[in-house]
């Protein structure tokens, strides 16, 4: 192992029955933590729209999850001010 | 249009070649640019990754996001301590 990867870490994960390998210096346990907030969001839309096909499903996920970020930093921007 | 409907936007936008109409109190404004970030990180990580498959591709931008997400948030607790 040469040092460029000294520090990278490979950690796979398991979201909405498929594997992912990530490859980064993220901590393994952030990985998986981030893996387990997908899947289980994933399984909540598609519990509320069972027609859903699994692309739509992953688009919708990253669109709550950018939407609740957005809010929630705006949230705080307003408290910083 | 009834009461309950009086308050809710439809919003059609369109993430990576396919349209999504999100019904809800969102401000059509905050809908369009939650997909425009989507669309731009989905079209990123695919420049990076031209193997992807489109469902893959969803998934690990939501994974992304999920990921920035709790590093902020992890930030922002220990500025507030």
């Amino acid at each position: 192992m040469n040092n460029r990867e000294n520090n990278k870490h490979r950690t796979t994960v398991s979201i909405y029955g498929q594997q992912y390998t990530v490859v980064g210096q993220e901590d393994p346990a952030h990985v998986k933590e981030v893996a387990r907030i997908v899947n289980d969001q994933m399984r909540e839309i598609k519990r509320r729209n069972p027609y859903l096909d699994t692309t739509r499903l992953a688009v919708l996920t990253a669109v709550n999850v950018v939407s609740e970020y957005k809010k929630a930093e705006a949230e705080q921007r307003n408290k910083d001010s």
